[in-house]
């Protein structure tokens, strides 16, 4: 005989599917993972399980930017040494922390939660767009203030820039998009020709 | 102002130290899964984490050979077409899916859970040698039965069968050992001597 689908136990079965559902884990490795958890103490492991339903049952989202935060108003949002008229407009929690860790930007954010995307059935209405536009109308002068729409360079990215900034050019208010080019340290050899056009149609004063 | 450990939220934070703890995943890589699961539905997660605790919670043990089971004892055990005098005696469940796997094996097995390692702090009683010495003192005409050492080829798989050949010897089971030798595919050029030594010294005669 051989085991039923290859595993020795139903619940071994039924760890190994729930582990290989998350991106990037093969079955191999959910069954390496699903042996290491064995091993552990069983308080170790209800540690592990606690703090992964903890987090999605209890999150919070800023009610201002949509960051996750502990609060009902986040750390950037409160901290009035950062410019709260420059808006950064990213598609999700990681791009803000991406952003942040750049240490270059002392504005604030609004996260979007998604990309408009008709393939992945995402429209305008399932992300936070409704709220970034409330948000821009409640300020005493939008005209004083910038949105920077710091989405991907690709077709959605397009797309859901092109969307909002129909959406708030009525009021007045600054728009700009992240500098495209070649990156620091980029060979010009091997750049695409798109990122290379751009990169010289967008050239730059020279400060040596 | 930074985030604090560079995570915008306590919960965020303690999901991806618990999620980092499992072997071969960085924080990285951890904070990538807990962003996937807090965008997945709540039961989605909850289901994920009740399958782990459920395994750890849960797992039973075959009464005789100490494999996962769902049952007292388990399918191998219980399987009559299987030759019960043939053990096999193995560090791990997974070095018994291993065997499977291959399809070559027709007897039973016996986990040890572990290996003797001064180092780790594992010895004897440790593991479950005691069980299988019982196993072999229970039946009735153990010299006509074997017990296989497929322990590493290294110096705690050395000593363990060395250990475990001290304590079973003497009621006449025969003892036999993992063929060394070449990989199958395997170049001379690349094996390592101890290797190729044992490769010729143990050579068999050619079966075209």
């Amino acid at each position: 005989m051989a085991y039923k689908e290859n595993y020795p136990s139903a619940l071994l079965t039924e760890a190994v599917e729930a582990i290989s559902s998350l991106p990037g884990v093969g079955r191999r490795s959910a069954l390496r993972l699903a042996l290491h958890l064995l091993k552990q103490p069983a308080e170790n492991v209800h540690h592990f399980t606690s703090a992964i339903d903890h987090l999605r049952d209890d999150v919070r989202y800023c009610r201002r930017c949509r960051m996750i935060s502990d609060d009902e108003i986040c750390s950037i949002c409160s901290d009035h040494t950062r410019d709260q008229q420059l808006i950064c407009v990213v598609e999700s929690v990681r791009d803000v922390m991406s952003i942040e860790a750049t240490g270059q930007y002392h504005g604030v954010y609004h996260v979007l939660g998604g990309i408009i995307s008709p393939i992945a059935g995402v429209g305008p209405s399932d992300l936070n767009i409704k709220e970034l536009v409330e948000r821009i109308k409640v300020m005493e002068v939008p005209s004083s203030a910038e949105v920077i729409l710091a989405l991907s360079g690709d077709v959605e990215g397009e797309t859901t820039a092109f969307y909002i900034y129909r959406q708030i050019e009525e009021t007045g208010i600054k728009v700009s998009s992240l500098a495209r080019g070649l990156g620091f340290g980029d060979d010009l050899e091997y750049a695409d020709s798109l990122t290379l056009g751009r990169s010289i149609v967008n050239r730059q004063i020279f400060k040596p």
